[in-house]
């Protein structure tokens, strides 16, 4: 069976940064440690005043067309996952396709676009649907041009705030990819749940403490549904576990859980017992509240065994490196996590091909879902031509009131009183342009 | 290779009724023919101030689960289709879940929900992605429900105000489905286009003249790209083209355009040339407008023949049918018209087991796709099960003033003073009960 997978990914970065530590925290007159430490946060990008989800999804899409030599009839599908869509009808996959056909010979006139909605999972759901098509022989050669990309912005003084981040994440899902094959085993855990949601408004309703519950109750269902079909996973079984991100404290919390579920019944849990004695099961337990309060005792020991802390700092800690300095992107974080955690193998020599990662996605509302990936011989080359760096490195470093300037520009029901300049110059990018007669957004590309 | 296509149909009607040329007309000042004849419409679908789209979604899907005497783990995937979405992150899908699982045991844990956003050609587009999860091997046994729900409200006095409706369509999509299978082969037509959009907004922006000009214009190319992997079709190859039917005087267009289409260099062309002359070829015009101009006034004498007139009655006529009582649906219109055909066949006893039709959906924005379905041998008892006419029969008939009273009930931005009373009695379906701490919608069943 032919392999499908990620053949190349691309990563923009909104163009301005939020400095929480020395920005954010002196203003909120909080501990910087609050957010280094407890959140995992250095910085958040944030979008100049020309950028928005269609700019910075076709910036990431022409990076990547221009690195792999492509033209728009090698593409046969584009898909857009956003939760920061500003049309209900319109999908923004027709807005990208529109900008890259301003600056490339033909265009995408056969090609089906669409767009997903379901907080941030959608990215991967997108890579899932070109997986499909292509394995259902309807792809003519062509590969799915797949673009995660939100500014993920919330009311001003909500407790999300410091979790703000704006970015895309462009993808290209081949037949023999160079980066990763995808698993055809997934697994899901998804239940109707009102953690964090957007009913008729830009800036999310959110109640924190559920949306974190939630996010490891549908993670531990979409392991054990995965479990169903592939096989008993062990943490030994992958050299990485890129989780969606919201913040990289969430995902301390998933890894432990992860690492828990993964161990029992093991040799290490074996090689623990001395230790931290075995974890509890419920049938020893007269009440779900006893187990699990015996649980989260056990989880509290096993976090300091150096046998988990190692295996965190191997195959947890480096997905997180890009997420600490540019915050939650929704449906490009676990692509951000994987994408960092390849950097971080290459950087340090790491042999990867054939190796596994195990993705573990998540959208509020709620779904999460966990599939497999296995390298590929090219991963090496494609993660080097990542220029993300060099990106954050020159992001425009907001002062507070300029923050607060252009969170303003960037909410829709806010008149901002004056023209706001832009912070950064563009430069060989698409950029927002203003409104055409029927309040469509219009986009043109800077030299 | 295994079939995959649609097993099941099941349609839900907003409640209420607005007659169009004895109510909308007269208040107009219009020619009620303006809307009969000209539009083609009798009746717009409306809903009742207890229904939504999920509503309406979930009641559909609740008829199809019944009748098919599913339970919920038999269905791995839900994906919900509208371009009326009230949230910008958590999927309609969701909701409709949360609705079906207070009527039934289990739960849709470990389905895959999602929600697609492309105008009108989203309903079209998620039965492909469950056509595609199916074929890549990754359903596991189980089938994906499809839910197309919209309400279609247009701003009071837009144009589009005639062409209005309310209503969802749930599909099944098997291996081995009863009603239908759909071909490997598809046909896109897709450019950037400003037609019709809802930018921040929940009325839609429009164009119609240039929405016209481009539904038709990317139908051909979707042709001429399915033909290009499928064959050149002919019009004796289709028992009936459901198109998408924004309103039937639209249908009238696109049919004769196909007509045109597929007959070129056939036998019929050769027939018709005593009467009408050939069709003129590009190649023998100076310029592109002269072209256009012969083909315009060669259309006006193919439309008046007996042999596309009678093409017409047979292939085309019998997918408006409903649509012609129920309005514009969006995402679910192409799919009411293949059910309209199919209970007209039903009802006049053809037999159409391997026989083939030819779908053309459309979203504005703008996306035409293509694709030919082969019947199968249950159509017959799943189309005779559809309740649809009870439905029609059975909604309340509004006055202008409850009409212009309920458009303000659905209209978000608008208060209405009193708590405005429904029309009918619901009773066995979900209903909108009100918002929540989070501003989430809620729903309930009543008996």
């Amino acid at each position: 069976m032919t392999a499908v997978g990620i053949d190349a990914i691309e990563i923009w970065s909104g163009k301005l940064k939020l400095d929480l530590p020395n920005t954010f925290a002196p203003v909120k007159g909080d501990d910087p440690e609050k957010y280094t430490k407890g959140l995992g946060l250095e910085d958040s990008s944030f979008p100049d005043t020309y950028e928005d989800i269609v700019t910075m999804g076709a910036n990431a899409a022409k990076q990547l067309m221009d690195r792999k030599g492509l033209k728009p009839s090698d593409i046969g599908r584009i898909d857009v996952a956003t939760e920061s869509a500003f049309d209900h009808s319109k999908p923004v996959s027709t807005y990208i396709a529109g900008c890259l056909e301003q600056v490339y010979d033909g265009d995408f006139r056969h090609a089906n676009k669409g767009e997903r909605k379901f907080a941030c999972v959608a990215g991967t759901q997108s890579i899932d649907d070109a997986y499909n098509w292509i394995k259902a022989g309807r792809n003519r050669g062509r590969a799915a041009l797949v673009v995660a990309t939100d500014t993920a912005l919330y009311a001003r003084g909500d407790p999300g705030e410091a979790t703000q981040g704006a970015g895309a994440v462009a993808m290209l899902i081949t037949e023999e990819p160079s980066i990763v094959e995808l698993s055809t085993e997934q697994g899901y855990g998804s239940m109707d749940e009102t953690d964090f949601l957007k009913p008729n408004q830009q800036f999310p309703s959110v109640d924190g403490k559920r949306s974190m519950q939630v996010y490891l109750a549908r993670m531990r269902e979409a392991l054990e549904d995965f479990e169903s079909v592939a096989w008993d996973t062990h943490p030994e079984d992958f050299e990485y576990i890129p989780f969606h991100t919201p913040f990289p404290g969430m995902v301390r919390k998933a890894g432990l859980l992860g690492f828990r579920h993964m161990i029992r019944d093991t040799e290490i849990e074996d090689e623990l017992e001395p230790e931290i004695g075995r974890q509890p099961r419920e049938t020893d337990f007269e009440s779900r509240e006893a187990f699990e309060e015996a649980i989260r005792a056990h989880m509290d020991e096993l976090k300091r065994t150096d046998r988990y802390q190692s295996w965190y700092a191997d195959t947890i800690a480096p997905t997180l490196e890009l997420s600490r300095r540019v915050g939650n992107w929704y449906t490009g974080s676990v692509h951000i996590a994987r994408a960092s955690a390849l950097r971080h193998a290459a950087a340090n020599g790491t042999d990867l091909v054939g190796q596994k990662l195990l993705v573990g996605s998540y959208g509020s509302g709620a779904q999460a879902e966990i599939h497999a990936e296995t390298v590929r011989d090219g991963w090496k080359e494609e993660i080097e031509g990542l220029n993300i760096d060099d990106q954050l490195e020159s992001r425009y470093d907001l002062t507070w009131s300029e923050y607060e300037l252009v969170h303003d520009v960037h909410e829709y029901d806010k008149e901002t009183d004056i023209d706001v300049e832009e912070f950064t110059q563009p430069s060989g990018e698409f950029v927002f342009t203003g409104w055409g007669r029927m309040n469509e957004r219009r986009y043109d590309y800077v030299e």
